[in-house]
């Protein structure tokens, strides 16, 4: 019998889908679950990619362009221009997803055996994409007690080899909600200058910004013109992950020109999914600021909520939907874990996703777990009661 | 300067897209071009897969299953079982694309440095994903004199190695037309099991067979249960390429888990495209006839009439909807620039792929060029005539 590759071995299933059959059997069995564990967010596609999708007239669903079809990408542009993002329709390549995105630049910028440094926690598949890409995540740990700020530059330098080519910031953060600073940003640069690094970000969550703070774009820094990558998503911005629309945005035209090669040998992103997107591009403010209004209320009552509880600690996000909160437990995987298989509060429970598979460092985030805020505040609150309840009776309590 | 990767700079740009700019500069000037050079056909796509889109019903476009929709899966194999090849939805997982089934299971089964055996001429497209792979794609070579028929085992016995890991076929064959017989199929089983190598069937034009002929699917041929990875799209079926929705599928349950960890890193296949392919499977049966009835009928015309230019080969393709010709020039690649560049018939012109690209060894196909007879007959036919006229007046004849 034929042998898979290493790689193939290598390749990391994520903890939550580790929890995934015992979620089934937890409805099986009749429990209503709460999932906080996911980045799905409830929240309705714009009218406007919906009704684009009902009026499709074309008679052939035909290939576009490998990088996109052009009159998204200029409209695209415009966008990134309305936010002070100064960028041509020819330095965005539409990819499928944001997924697509990484991949692509990591293999268009290193060789396998390279090394990428990602502030830790981090978005697992991450991980995923470099073992892909046969290349090495080196982390660098932040943490909960400031916030998960940038960790110091410091602990970069100590890391950075021959084999270092670039860093990833995902900025708002997914799985922290940081958002970092200007002077982070500042910091990042000077170092990815100093070494001669490319800087991959991944800014899918920019829409999502709260108590007035403002993102800042890598594309944004100056100087960093021959160094940066956005990795970029409609999935997230238009409540849209389906429609696998994602761009990757660079004004190095080496770098451009090169994933432009590796997407036309997949001919093209999905075509329906560019439909859907290039009508959001006219979505109204309105559609934002409501969103935007559920979700300031919807962390501020759950972190609220969550740091009501006997022994949770849950900080703050500037951004996204998501926060890493801290649990009075020994073990937050067999937790996660308990809460489907054998917890139920008036036949509800919750799952979470356990923070260890966001961090590379061997047993950082055991007492951690990563809280996505897409339900509603009567179903988070719901949530939240099911965890405080749990933790009551909890036999693996710290 | 950040550097690229040496997979980015080794990436192939096919020999098609260099001709790009040559095909507009043409058009620009008021030339017309018919395109024999690409397979993106003009045909409808099937009315239920459009109606399905225009009646989306969902508010959240949401991520599927990252191993495409169950019930899609389930229609799917349904499909299957009714042209005989008995398999379950569980052994099926949606790609984006053949294109991201043929790069997973690369992945999933081989080493960087390791080898994949194809017939040439091969899809260029698999030399990419090779390359993404860091995988060595290793040609043997087929010949237009037997219309492409499966070289010698011998061939391939010759350049096995210990790195050796698979065999692509591609069946029927893009690009030259020729379909595997049970025989050949036989023989290559028989090779796989030996050696104990994965084979790779890419049968995405499964649907275009012609005069009676039958196709054999690498998942019918018993005793490959751990060999065999079928390779599938609904691009060409259904005439909707732009959907990338694809299907890789295998009864080798550690290939298939696998393969579905590299899926989950990216989440979930196209969603509005996995709609369009679950209406499709209720496709009638009169589409594929007139479907049929259009392609042998473009077939017949357009090799009868190539074969009717002096110095012009084309052998008859049994399958798929291409066919590589010999041309009575010294150097293809120049010709087909020239017909863009330095000629037109009455204002008009024809853009062929010329057939080096689709050969992994140095030298060969210069003299040939891959025709897709995806335009209707009369469009056909001025191409031809074209293609005639320029061979009359051409200055780098043989």
């Amino acid at each position: 019998m034929p042998v898979l590759s290493e790689r193939g071995v290598q390749m990391p299933a994520s903890p939550i889908r580790k929890l995934v059959p015992f979620a089934e059997a937890a409805k099986k069995k009749g429990k209503k679950v709460y999932h906080l564990n996911i980045g799905q967010p409830d929240i309705r596609t714009p009218e406007l990619s919906l009704a684009a999708i009902h009026a499709y007239s074309e008679k052939v669903i035909e290939y576009s362009h490998s990088a996109g079809n052009e009159s998204y990408r200029k409209k695209l542009a415009k966008y990134y221009q309305n936010i002070g993002i100064q960028v041509d329709h020819s330095q965005i390549m539409i990819t499928t997803g944001g997924s697509e995105a990484i991949l692509f630049a990591m293999l268009a910028t290193m060789n396998p055996g390279d090394e990428v440094i990602v502030p830790e926690p981090y978005y697992t598949n991450y991980h995923g994409f470099a073992v892909e890409a046969g290349v090495q995540v080196v982390p660098i740990t932040s943490s909960i007690e400031n916030g998960f700020a940038l960790p110091k530059i410091e602990d970069f330098e100590k890391v950075i080899t021959s084999r270092t080519k670039a860093i990833i910031i995902c900025n708002p953060n997914n799985p922290t909600g940081y958002l970092y600073s200007k002077d982070e940003l500042l910091e990042l640069k000077e170092l990815v200058l100093k070494h001669n690094l490319f800087i991959f970000a991944d800014e899918v969550y920019r829409e999502f910004v709260y108590d007035g703070n403002k993102h800042i774009s890598v594309l944004q820094m100056e100087g960093l013109e021959q160094n940066a990558v956005l990795i970029d998503s409609v999935s997230k911005r238009y409540s849209m992950c389906g429609v696998r629309t994602g761009a990757l945005i660079t004004r190095n035209s080496d770098v451009y020109n090169t994933v432009l090669k590796f997407g036309q040998a997949r001919l093209s992103p999905p075509s329906l999914g560019q439909v859907a997107g290039e009508a959001a591009i006219e979505t109204p403010d309105s559609y934002f600021n409501e969103v935007y209004q559920e979700y300031i209320n919807r962390r501020n009552f759950v972190i609220g909520a969550l740091n009501k509880i006997d022994g949770v600690y849950a900080p703050m996000p500037k951004g996204a939907f998501y926060t890493i909160i801290k649990l009075p437990v020994k073990n937050a995987e067999h937790f996660c874990q308990w809460l489907l298989e054998d917890f139920d509060y008036q036949n509800e429970t919750v799952m979470l996703a356990p923070a260890s598979g966001f961090y590379a460092t061997e047993g950082l985030g055991t007492d951690e777990a990563r809280i996505a805020y897409v339900l509603n505040i009567e179903d988070l609150g719901n949530a939240v009661k099911c965890l405080e309840e749990a933790l009551k009776v909890y036999p693996g309590r710290k």
